[in-house]
């Protein structure tokens, strides 16, 4: 749920000065102070502060997709006013692992920030050039491709990584030393004994930062709720293997692009069926590529082919992977099922794979997606059919271990709504961290962490609103905007003009009415002349008085009366807009 | 998944006339004919006509609730102007059972349905009339209550009923015999061999219509998917039982309203652990009376308190039953997430109880309600937690078992999406129901089965769009109005009025822009004069043609023009409204 944001929009926040906040904000030069900017109140949008004295490290920088609160928007991103104002104490930017609600909000907001330089491992490193090429920022961002086995010293914060399991090579945790201690992040993360084309999480690392002393720890919250374990990546494998060994005709199989180990399996199990794989939608052929040219992926020579080549083979011989498993309406998927795709035509034996769980709101479109499909008499698999997906998030019994293994003094879920955190936290007193040792923050919260190790939550949070991407705009939809359009998603919009002699206030025309997404026009000329009828009274009662003119007032009188009129004849609200014009 | 009507909206059709129908669908007397109306596209707005000869029942009169596809919508219901036309020879509506999803069109359709008479057993009735006194309408309708062994000729159809199992008592199957053979039309049901106030399926009589020959078998495919069996409600009361068990405070149980055996399942347990129940949410004060004076709820005297009686109590012996599950904002639990109802604070120590599964679209709304009741401090226990749910339709052994009990010649899956009713389809084909005798319909298809017993799908449906309910207005909100809401709400709306003399086409005043939803206009001076100076070069170039004033004609060039150059500035593509006004 993307929560509104506690401030006014950006838009709104033009007066806020870097001095006034410096000062609400200045803290001691030996604290230590952690500030979520995003991802403490949603899925998405995942964004870190550490800062110790005259240091700032940001650890992940992504988005999160709008929902039906924030219609016509984009992506939403970080709110980073605060941080701006702080850019100089920025020693770099850590990113975790390659996905979007971990790396989207890059070519935005480094720009904002000085341009600070990125750590990260070379698949994600790959993923983030990628994109960064779209924004033509390839040159300007510094990107520096570390291993998991070298430490960083940024200022104040001496850095060690370790790996984690997840559905994306390269996820790594974070265990960042301060003068005062260390904070672990995990990143996002499973631990998985039989991972698919990498290694299993670097237990060893992660124990001995344990037995050293781990002052603060902020673990993964998605599947805080879940009890016992995630699914392995190879267990799935099975049932994935089983689904093509039953499959008489074309496999075709939608995820995420961004699931590296899950295409990884559609390789494999192709090969093993003797089916060549082609790949389409862009995003899926652009990961895929990076992977690849880094060794990410490991395919059979001549394996992938081209849609020209597909004709030359049965079609129990191709695997077709596939952008779009939530439904996107621009998607390959989504377009093979309205029949819109260029290449690719859904048919009878085709069998259908979409692996991924739905992102809520999505459900509708994916259904949409699911019955069209269905309709071209394709066999459909997802996942309340069959787990054809499974989570890149430690449940419960896997939280349980990493708090185990860390035995932090300080334990801060992080990455989830607040009932995911809440989850999180209620775990983390079952293994004994005091209560008041589990601290469940927000977006903009400040928990500072003095030198004699003790810990409290700053009353001021820093402004940490959404901030919406909308087209080429970043910021400058704001929530006056947002309303706007729910508004007239919710009843439409009816404009009166009235168009007045200047002098007499009289009218000169009939009242104009524009109208739409209220009611069907051609149908309703009763009740249009009966609006234009009582604002002809209205101007002609005002124009009457012989009073200055005040238009301000007459237009207020025709909002006020004409809407009350329209809800008592239809039960709705429309956003009425009276103008008034002069002539 | 709501889908766009086959054919223009009503609106739009207003010029189909009974005699083109008439002649389109005519039939020969002796045919029988399946005409569903509505929830075989979606879950929700079921309706289903038989027609044989001159005799119509209709089986069900539900809505759906709207999507993101369909702003500012209240409900959905089925398009009944085919049936309106025929409405002479509608002999009696069945309503399988007490459920909104196949009673809430009733006070919309029955009026231009010619008000015939409805049958159903009592405690549907008893629903149905609480719901008409809302709209005035009780003398008028005739409501027959029916027990489950009457026997009741109704034209050409001889009807004999079954109990099924649900989440309601008094849910009901159908046997409809005509003199060509016999269809059993199941309702929403499942087999729960220890159901909770009521007794299990009448497997007895489902026996014998199998036995004695089924023509053709419509079944609820709603759990198509879902592999084993639904599991029963008296399980679930196990687990409810241990949360009240552990619950140190106050319980708050929010669910649906019509949930009557949920209902006594909380009265129970209640009672068992010495706790009196406190009901709040007008529906299910509504529900609960209905049940009670009917003898569907069995409740210990005094136990149901009013608010002022609660503060005589300690929290442990205080139950809140409430609406508001699916997140509704005006209901109970929302307003007691935001802090806003009348009487009800929720504090730390309570146990918030969700039990219902989120009807897609409605996920996000319910988090943010989640997420409020946690952030109070309360200990929230929803599905994804534990299993405080349990559906009420059957899963795939049962619907195997229904298969396999009525042994029908013809097989038409109903209640579902498309890809459930293929699912559900399948599983008729795996019982050995052949190929060709399995019908997977949509809304407005017709199934004729002639007296041979041989069945055919007539090539043109019936109209069976959708009608919008908003507000006051049934029909008056078409395709047009929504398209312009959701356009509205992705980039919102831009009206440029010029105004002109009418003489010499020339300006009088700089154009008016008036825009909500597209940018915030205070932040954007610039954009706004680029946009007044490209109109004005328009309007001077169109007059010093001195050509006769073609509004018409400008107007569209501005719609385009500058459609086109706020796209290159935002890629944004608001709604763009010209408006000339002659002076």
């Amino acid at each position: 749920m993307i929560r509104k944001p506690p401030l006014p929009g950006p838009s709104d926040q033009a007066t806020h000065t870097a001095s006034a906040t410096t000062s609400r904000y200045t803290q001691s030069r030996t604290n230590l102070r952690i500030i979520p900017l995003g991802g403490l109140e949603e899925i998405g949008a995942n964004m870190c502060v550490v800062e110790f004295g005259d240091d700032i490290i940001i650890v992940d920088m992504g988005f999160a997709f709008p929902d039906e609160t924030t219609p016509g928007v984009d992506y939403i991103i970080p709110d980073t006013k605060w941080l701006e104002e702080h850019k100089k104490k920025i020693r770099g930017v850590i990113i975790t692992h390659g996905h979007m609600d971990h790396t989207g909000a890059i070519p935005y907001l480094l720009p904002k920030l000085g341009d600070p330089p990125i750590y990260t491992l070379a698949l994600t490193a790959g993923l983030i050039k990628k994109r960064l090429e779209e924004f033509n920022m390839v040159g300007r961002t510094k990107i520096n491709v570390i291993t998991k086995d070298d430490q960083l010293n940024l200022g104040a914060f001496k850095l060690k990584f370790f790996l984690v399991n997840h559905n994306i090579p390269d996820s790594m945790g974070i265990a960042i030393t301060t003068p005062i201690g260390t904070v672990v992040h995990t990143g996002d993360w499973k631990f998985d004994h039989t991972p698919v084309n990498e290694k299993p999480a670097e237990f060893g690392k992660i124990a001995k930062l344990g037995v050293e002393g781990v002052l603060v720890l902020m673990s993964d919250s998605t599947n805080a709720e879940k009890a016992g374990y995630s699914q392995s990546e190879r267990e799935l494998g099975i049932t994935i293997d089983r689904v093509f060994q039953d499959a008489k005709g074309r496999v075709v199989f939608a995820s995420f692009s961004s699931l590296i180990s899950r295409m990884q399996q559609v390789f494999d199990i192709s090969a093993k069926y003797n089916r060549k794989v082609l790949v389409t939608g862009r995003s899926m052929v652009n990961n895929i590529e990076v992977a690849l040219s880094l060794g990410y992926l490991k395919v059979q020579p001549k394996q992938i082919i081209k849609s020209d080549q597909a004709k030359k083979y049965p079609d129990n011989q191709i695997t077709i992977l596939t952008t779009g498993a939530q439904g996107e309406e621009a998607a390959g998927l989504a377009r093979m099922a309205r029949g819109e795709h260029k290449t690719i035509k859904i048919k009878a034996g085709d069998t259908v794979v979409v692996s991924a769980s739905p992102i809520p709101g999505n459900e509708r479109s994916i259904v949409a997606v699911l019955d069209n499909l269905t309709r071209e008499g394709a066999n459909v698999i997802y996942n309340k059919v069959l787990d054809v997906h499974t989570s890149g998030h430690a449940a419960q019994e896997e939280l349980k271990l990493m708090i185990a293994l860390i035995k932090p003094k300080f334990f801060v879920p992080i990455h989830g709504e607040h009932h995911m955190l809440a989850a999180h936290g209620k775990l983390a007193k079952l293994l004994g961290i005091p209560d008041d040792n589990v601290k469940i923050l927000e977006n903009g919260s400040i928990l500072e962490i003095d030198s004699r190790g003790e810990a409290k939550q700053i009353e001021d949070k820093i402004p940490a609103g959404y901030v919406f991407v909308d087209g080429l705009g970043v910021g400058d939809v704001g929530e006056v905007v947002i309303r706007d359009r729910q508004l007239m998603a919710q009843d439409g919009m009816f404009v009166i003009i009235v168009t007045l002699e200047r002098k007499s206030g009289k009218l000169i025309n009939q009242p104009d009415i524009i109208s739409r997404g209220f009611i069907f026009m051609k149908n309703n000329d009763e009740l249009i002349r009966e609006v234009k009828h009582e604002v002809t009274k209205m101007v002609d009662s005002g124009s009457k008085k012989h009073l200055e003119p005040n238009w301000a007032y007459l237009r207020q009188v025709i909002r006020d009366e004409i809407g009350e009129y329209l809800f008592q004849k239809t039960q709705r609200r429309p956003m009425i807009l009276p103008v008034v014009i002069e002539v």
